[in-house]
């Protein structure tokens, strides 16, 4: 019931000491030097990092998509991400036109339930503005406690809403105390490119880069971008991939709009190279947006690092190569988009971020923890290390190092897309709500014990001294 | 020698949340729920908001300026600091050409030493670069713990380096560590717009900003960005005022340049117009950079909340009224420049942003406190509630209000810049290393308390558990 | 058959210089000093400008809108815009989805064979891009001499297009020498703050101001820019009226797209006040785009003067007060779109640009005729004052005066909405190919007299000299 | 006494058409179809484009710099200037700290009196704001006809002024009807990074491009266009080579700033690399602004297309190789700056802008001849070809080629920075003022016909039909 994680250095958005931290239940109690607990099991954190659980603002677990169904559902995937350091997932909650957003989220339930190994909470997506949809949108918010709403500019003729329905859904966002969230790319163009190349012939997995070039992805974010400027409502652009999208949101952010952007570390170190690899080997790099050329990764970098970027999510979203990315063989529109990385999100971004100096330690728990917990209402039972918070910590060696690789994952497909590649760094355990799920690298935890989350409105978690209302 | 702050609600750069806070000699040695300590004295924070101290980054006191001196010194100024929940200072340093840089830093120790009630540090000015000054700059760093160097691009043929100055110092500062600070106004126009002024009998203090327009300061801020991003160096801009400064601070950091930016409150809240009241009073708002038209306010308010301005200062530097104001009747360039505000820095920043939601709570510490000590080498010591670092807390009551005024304040001028100013939020009781300085809004404190503190290099606070570099 | 102008100045879209002209039949035969020629007419312009005709690259005449038609017909037209000193139009032909393109220019014809005073020419509208579409561009531009295409971005459910069409558009007339022409505004966003207000009981007149903001101007023009430099198209922006746009069209050019603006004298001098005015006046200002608030007049002004606007066009489109704009009385949308200007255009840019300082002789030249000649493929037939080129002119008296009023314009409506403007410079005289068509203010022309001109490919007028195509 | 040009292609800035010049002593008498003349010599141009003369505004003959002097004096720079196409120049009469302008004046037109074979003028430097100065401008203006001043921010401890000096230039030039023209390079900077290279033992060519990169002409150009901006008065930057500059040079004119750019030959088609050459050759490379990365070239031959560089300048400053470049050898600072290309300026502006279709003819006419023509005061006796004008014609034989060589170039100086480039068009025959200069490639001048012009004012030629100013 009490653990005592002594000698570890505490890191938080801000802050980084050594101290000790104690853990009563289910919640961190104390905070201290030298800590001193009767009963509690001791913890030795020596040389260790404590960073708070990492927060996937951006998962696709158990997903149809494409005539086929992501490889990970929410045992795999949240067993995977607690191995990487995770400890809260949110997932995409996909509608149905026509049909009770409720029954949507039942659905979600069903999934999730009993399965999770680590906590977790619904994203909504937004098809369509009407009457039912309007009517149903409170009880969502106020009884689900699902507070975020997604939106697609692209998928022509499946997903993507037209620029009324995002305009719209910005407007109730704003009345309602919600976040929208839009994947920006402009799928009538993208729709058009793509039937050209098959057209032409061009089939091979390449031209999915090539036919959503990074101008599509800056379009549609600066569209988005303006319309919440107009509408005075606040917006989240997910998986940003390119420069083009970055300036549309730094401008939008001078502007005194309210755009809030997360990018995903496949964007961060690979590239569009990645796609041309022989033998249909380039269909295990196929996201949307798809890689992009290597001169967008400084962007990115820089982006995190001076705020114009706050976050960084997975877009997990995974598929066997064998049998489910080689439906597109002859058909590169036919490759089911995503990839397996909710497992490696938090290792490559402390690699390549912190241990190569591009970002600072804080930096690195805001940017996979703390914002996101603040931006979609999970704070401060979430997302960062303070007494009363959920004691879901991270003890990380940061000395240590390891190789990502399909052979070692606990992700349920059959390759990984960092395969081979050496990270600094290792979560070596991990704790949700005050247990071990991951115990000195071995699963310690357990189907079901995840719970859902409800979540509160964007920007209304409670502070106690002053005003109701704490901002992001 | 132990105290135990119950019930308040604590809050940091990043965390705002309910606890308990054991202070053990100097330092804070645990945080919790229910702490009980045997001996601890017991402080109630009941419905107050516990932020740590703040850092004042740009203090001017016992300063020689234009014939006189600045009214406050090191006892009154750090006193009336302590009042506005400030518990660090940091002072300007002036040097004369010609003349060892230790000859400066032994004046202002002797200023300093047996007077302050909190503690304290100090940049040194650089007025040129030479031999000697090169020689000499490592030992300051190392020995006297001074890595911050301030150059001026205005106040022509007294304190203005050209542009070679300002670049060797930006290399240098980039060897040695540390980091260069600009007061960007270009110099050179001021002086011929001045001249001209007085010249046609407008001697008003209205024409100290009709002289220095905006524009004066968008452009030094531009060259300075510009010549760091060329050295590859870091570089603070003090005091910004405008938008047009903004901007180029906005540019440099999109481009990856390491450039900060500081705006103070007088900037926030009021505006050009103050200096065309009646019977020379405009005398009173004479800062330079000047006031501007209240246009700018948004923009400051914008860039602290996207991370643009990091910080903010005083720019204390106070004047009486009657007797040195005054020596400007008839000259507007014979008004000695700047005000008293070191008091009120905090409260107006928490009244006008964090009640009028402008910026959170987390930004607020960030802005007053935290981001300070990071760039200047005081964090963990200073600038966080973390245990190990300093007991410098301030209990501060978000509900109480006040009414800023000469009458009550505690600096040692005739006049209050902001008098007839409500505040809501007050700051009831300062800790400085566990010890009230401030008790129930009285004075607990005692001149020579406050102790020096060298400051590590720009960017090289020790972290434990990685890397031994810990970025901002 | 001939006649001889002496005495005037000349003014060309580059060189301003006194001379006579001398005409054979259609055409310009000689430009000389103290020219002589045995039988020619002898005409003085001593005083006079002698300017190139206007060219109004933006018409729409006995053009069906809303149930009712265009007051304005090919005769009261074209007669109106040669008092104005336009001597050459482009009208748009509208089409219907699922109807052959040529169907729509058959009617057009239709609409002014044997009306018009001057010459004339057609742009086409697009609709839909299919098969039968792709089909008959290539003849609509080989063979009727049409090599503009319009694409409308804004009235949803009516003209508008997707954006799949607009990018097809683009590489469509990239391939086939075309120019798409973009009515810029998003036409979602408005469809939606439409029916709210009316929802809302916002019926007058200014609601439809307010139901299209510039945001919705710069969020279309943006998006058909980007579009543009991914398809490596051209693309030319109709009646730009604000800051919005203009920003966007400047940074396109910046990038080196082909992107080019039109923007119209109502929003250089006309402001979003009169929408405003009581009694249903408003509804005489109603155009699409709006007028906007007057701020945006120094930014439309400016971009002229820095070639980041190219043309100006009327976007003529008459109704009368009484019996067609009172149709929208209590439901603003139902006010027909557009006003009678193809008369003064020429006059408002020569008074409030020339006369006030804002642009040179030339460029007035240049953005009433030259640019519009090239980028139309009217070059160098129209669009000059060159040997070989047709003699149509305009004689100028910049020292006349003139206030611009219903009861004395040559348009059909039963108002201007520039009634009581008083304008400086007053085209005395205007040539058609030679012909007088005004004659010292009085109609000289005949109806029937103006012919269609078939346009060259976009960027391939004939030089002669060296290589064949001449770019703009 | 009178000339008949016929069949060739006439083209000015804005225009392009077959037709026939008649010329009747100095001027340009009549354009015509099919012109006779009795007693007129009949050239025949059939298949050539006829271009107004060349205006070089940027000309350093017979110059002192750096102990030695430039290797083209009047007689040889213009006749070389001739061959290419020039028919009039603008040279830069340098001043002495302290002494009358007008001895400098005097000794500028010794050097050129009787030697010049075309037209010129002078550009005055202004290093040094006095009251001795400012009581000599109003008659350099008024007697001398000289309305540009060249303020240099570069050249530390030579030429350079500071920011006074610059912003009072252009407040004076404001008041009298100048244009300031600046050399932008941070001379400061510039100056601590050469002496930095030399004790490093950096001592090759390609250190002086190192040492003064494109941020400080960038920094530079910035400064006096903001410094143009809050004085309200007009600014030519001379020599601009690299996008930092451009992005200022728009940025102001975006804001309606009055500022103008020239950009040279050698930065459109020579790069950076050129100064690695082995053998010392590199030598022959050095300018100030020095050449730049090929990616700059894109950005300038963008800002010629949209206008945001309205001209080309040689600035022909030519040093041998052998006994003057050679001066640098083992020392890059002792490198004469400057290199020959009076002669090609034409030629290579029309080889790689028009023939390689990034320029239209009319832009080509306008950026070398018409726009320097106006800026400067020399239009419309100069710029064009119009009736009145002077008759400066330019023969060009689009579909000739040439290969530049040193061996055939009419520079005095023993070496060609282009040489072995083939250019496609050649000017076969000049002519100045009515009579041929080059016939046929050969030379039929004679020093001492080019005569002194006195230039108007800033924005002031006289038009006669409206207002007495013609703006650019």
């Amino acid at each position: 019931m009490k653990k005592l994680i002594k000698n570890g250095t505490i890191v938080t958005a801000s802050d980084t000491f050594q101290g000790d931290i104690l853990i009563i239940g289910e919640q961190i109690a104390a905070i201290g030097l030298n800590l001193t607990e009767n009963g509690a099991e001791i913890i030795d954190a020596n040389g260790c990092y404590i960073f708070p659980g990492g927060i996937d603002p951006h998962t696709h677990l158990d997903m149809p998509f494409g005539g086929t169904v992501t490889k990970d559902d929410f045992e795999t995937g949240t067993t995977a991400a607690a191995f990487g350091g995770t400890t809260t997932i949110i997932d995409f909650c996909l509608t149905e036109k026509g049909k009770p957003l409720k029954d949507a989220i039942k659905t979600w339930h069903k999934k999730s339930k009993d399965k999770a190994v680590i906590d977790y909470s619904f994203h909504l997506m937004i098809s369509e503005i009407n009457d039912q949809v309007l009517d149903e949108l409170p009880s969502v918010i106020e009884e689900e406690g699902i507070s975020s709403f997604k939106v697609f500019m692209a998928y022509k003729n499946v997903f993507q809403a037209d620029d009324e329905t995002l305009f719209r859904t910005l407007l109730t966002a704003k009345e309602l105390g919600g976040l929208v969230m839009v994947h920006a790319e402009n799928g009538d163009v993208i729709d058009y490119l793509t039937k050209k190349a098959l057209q032409e012939g061009k089939t091979d997995p390449v031209y999915h880069a090539l036919t959503r070039p990074p101008e599509v992805e800056g379009e549609a974010t600066g569209r988005a971008a303006q319309l919440t400027g107009l509408a005075g409502s606040q917006l989240y652009v997910v998986h940003v991939s390119c420069a083009e999208a970055v300036e549309k949101i730094a401008e939008a952010r001078s502007r005194g709009f309210d755009v809030w952007g997360e990018t995903c570390p496949q964007y961060l170190v690979l590239d569009q190279s990645y796609l041309e690899k022989p033998e249909f080997e380039g269909a295990k790099y196929v996201w949307s947006p798809p890689l992009r050329e290597k001169k967008h990764q400084d962007v990115l970098w820089n982006a995190m690092k001076t705020g114009v970027l706050q976050t960084l999510g997975s877009d997990q979203c995974s598929f066997d190569f064998n049998g489910q990315k080689d439906l597109g063989k002859g058909d590169f529109t036919k490759i089911p988009n995503g990839g397996p990385i909710i497992e490696d999100r938090f290792s490559i971004l402390y690699s390549e971020g912190v241990s190569k100096g591009r970002i600072s330690l804080n930096q690195f728990v805001d940017l996979t923890s703390t914002k996101a917990a603040k931006l979609f209402g999970l704070y401060p039972k979430k997302g960062t290390i303070a007494v009363g918070s959920d004691a879901d910590l991270v003890l990380f060696d940061p000395s240590a190092e390891r190789t990502i690789s399909a052979s070692t994952h606990h992700m349920a497909v059959d390759y990984n897309a960092f395969e081979g590649m050496e990270v600094k760094g290792v979560p070596v355990s991990v704790l949700s709500k005050g247990e071990f799920v991951v115990r000195d690298r071995q699963f310690a935890g357990k189907a079901g014990t995840g719970q859902y989350i409800k979540r509160a409105k964007y920007g209304e978690q409670l502070g106690t001294a002053g005003s109701s209302k704490v901002s992001i």
